[in-house]
């Protein structure tokens, strides 16, 4: 089944000409499927006065109208479909836990690309027949579910379709199953390794070889704590369900960009201000225009994810670009003082300092007209020794790495570990009460 | 895909000899796989004195040894697989809220297999590729979600993988997305129900079907209600687990009786006290010997379910002999004043009484040496009238009704509706206060 030891499908590393040549064939069906079938995509295909047969290199996507997700909504349920819905297989939706959500359909061969893509990901950090897989995301009308299951099942790895919750549960199969890969929100293992300590199990034993991490941006310092804690290799997973779900993009072990698989998804990125498309390097949001997708062809859809392009050759072989892993969401993206900052960055610079501990908040206020912030930072129970001066010292240590890495100045607070909230899915680690 | 316009496969209507011939040659097949491969069955067969090589005819079965739920417990996780870890692609458990949980696991083929007859079902009871499918049981370890996903995705319908809970939006949902076919437990249905009056939507608009209803006894009485109250054609679902999960057997259109598929599950009625088997007709408890499971050969599992076996011709076709929808469980029989009393004789009774409301509950108690049961039953709001000469009346006509049916006298208590609790998955009407 896989096309060799090392690559589940030949696609993986064709040259990248030949990769070239499937997109532009590919961009001039999905342009035309669009048109011909999706009202909405006719009129705005008009309005920019353009027509798919415009379409002659990948270069005219640029030419193309950008999709949003309130296209999504305010086309709720099925009104970007392209196809009849008795060739709908499938549905996902957003949480959409305020007004309508988002709702996402499959045929039966979107389906199966959306399989091999998740199975390439997870095949290409050593996920093989012999391993088992714990699947500790929401099932159901999440895509991080049902999307890795079928994907490690058709690898042929033993599939523990745990879900959600019941931590101590969870840790007790990985031990009575031989778990040794996981899927999950990173602060999901971080809140794995904190149950499993205090369970008196050292993580490390547990028998974990590798992380599949997704569903929230987090930092290159964590991905340190948890390989470390559980003696794993840990890899971030990209995707969303607007793209079939998760299986967009993917580390390989080189540990250092996602590959994004271009066969399937053309990538751009763009100055979400303006629109404008960037060059390779330069930081902005990530667009796609989904290549093979017959329910749902979202033509540059704006994913609102702030990520650049890194086009490097890979040592794995694979042909396909990477992305940075993502940097915050446009709608995440904290303006304080007239500075962008994202939470990751926060983040990245906590995880350095030893003595913070597993978890951290961002409260946002005003003081007077000026944004105040003020990070609440739990430490580690053996540096919280009581002691006035080392906790003041602390205090400074981490305000002035902040300051140097945001450029304005934070408020810290210490906490005891413990204090803040833990969360079994995405964690909220932003409090903004400036309005 | 389907083999014609009526059924899923073609063995749906095999003649009862071709049937018999494959069965044979399968349970030769399989008593030989569980001895080789699982040491627990070479030494259960050693001690019955039995070979795979004494297998000669059907009826050779009754020599085989038993296995029971507390096999698998105490084999937990994986001591009665048949297969190399390796060859697993799939492990689902049972909830086990207290100790270990029923670990069963698949290969690929076995999960082909299970697809296929949960597809013979859906198929069987008009479940087409242009309907829309919502799965509102729990997915994850839970084997009804994944089960039927499986199945109705195969058949090209629109899944809905919904999941439980939420039942406001899963109602908005069925609006929406043009839901016609549903797949939940009876009680679920009938809450489903109840909310979507409190939200001023007759449940008859919703534009249902089919539902597909399992996972807990429910009598005649409840689907009459169901299908007046929705406006859909009501079947029995039957499955369990240890048997791949649903799909072992589920009724055709002439909702009488249920379709059990004996190419894959050899099936004998037992009596529960002595194991010996009972002839077509007579209630006893269902044992079945699955025929082609590779990951977990259970031989003549003891399902604790009651039944009896209804061998006649049936006018859709199949050949396939029917079991009655389960009487009741062998561990949830009542014993009352030395009486066996299953809870769907009560249920049956009530749902025929047309002042009676949604939900009831049994209570057990202790005067002295004596069992005394009492049944709490929720009114309709109309019948409801705060006379108390009427409330007594309608009391004394379900009392004696009830003492008619079970041949013991019952207290039956009267409360508004909404008194009792509602349920999302499986009904808890039982509340045993004697120990
Ligand atoms: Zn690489
Ligand atoms: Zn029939």
């Amino acid at each position: 089944m896989p096309y060799s030891d090392k690559y589940w499908q030949k696609e993986e590393i064709l040259p990248r000409r030949e990769l070239e040549e499937i997109q532009l064939k590919r961009l001039k069906w999905v342009a035309k499927h669009a048109y011909e079938n999706v009202p909405f995509y006719r009129k705005a295909f008009k309005e920019k006065g353009v027509h798919p047969d415009d379409i002659r290199t990948l270069d005219d996507v640029a030419r193309l109208p950008f999709t949003n997700k309130n296209h999504l909504i305010e086309n709720y349920p099925f009104g970007l479909f392209a196809v009849p819905k008795d060739e709908i297989v499938r549905i996902h939706t957003s949480s959409g836990t305020t007004g309508k959500p988002k709702v996402v359909g499959y045929t039966a061969r979107d389906l199966e690309n959306w399989i091999n893509l998740c199975a390439r990901c997870l095949y290409m950090v050593g996920i093989r027949k012999k391993d088992v897989f714990q699947n500790m995301v929401s099932y159901t009308l999440f895509t991080g579910g049902l999307g890795f299951h079928y994907a490690a099942e058709r690898i042929g790895a033993m599939v523990v379709p745990s879900g959600t919750g019941n931590t101590k549960r969870q840790i007790q199969f990985m031990l009575d199953f031989g778990t040794t890969a996981i899927h999950c929100t990173p602060s999901y293992a971080l809140h794995i390794k904190e149950v499993a300590e205090s369970m008196n199990i050292d993580p490390s034993e547990i028998g974990l070889r590798i992380g599949c991490f997704g569903a929230e941006p987090w930092s290159e310092s964590l991905r340190r704590k948890l390989e470390d804690s559980f003696g794993l290799k840990a890899y971030d997973s990209y995707g969303l369900s607007e793209m079939n779900g998760p299986g967009v993009a993917f580390e390989c072990e080189e540990q250092n960009g996602l590959h994004i698989w271009i066969d399937h998804y053309l990538v751009e990125v763009v100055d979400p201000e303006s629109g404008e498309v960037l060059s390779e390097g330069e930081k902005g949001e990530l667009v796609l225009t989904p290549l093979t997708k017959e329910a749902l062809p979202l033509i540059r859809y704006r994913t609102g994810d702030i990520t650049y392009i890194m086009d490097d050759e890979c040592s794995c072989g694979r042909t396909h670009p990477k992305i940075h892993r993502i940097l915050g969401r446009t709608d995440d993206m904290l303006i304080v003082r007239g500075i962008n900052i994202f939470p990751s960055q926060i983040e990245h610079v906590l995880m350095k300092i030893p003595e913070v501990g597993d978890s951290y908040q961002i409260v946002l206020t005003k003081r007077g007209a000026l944004d105040e912030m003020t990070v609440r930072v739990e430490v580690k129970d053996e540096f919280f020794t009581g002691e006035l001066a080392d906790l003041e010292r602390l205090k400074k240590k981490i305000e002035n790495a902040l300051r140097e890495e945001l450029g304005i100045r934070v408020n810290v607070e210490l906490v005891e570990k413990g204090t803040l909230e833990r969360f079994e899915g995405k964690a909220k680690r932003i409090l903004d009460l400036r309005r």
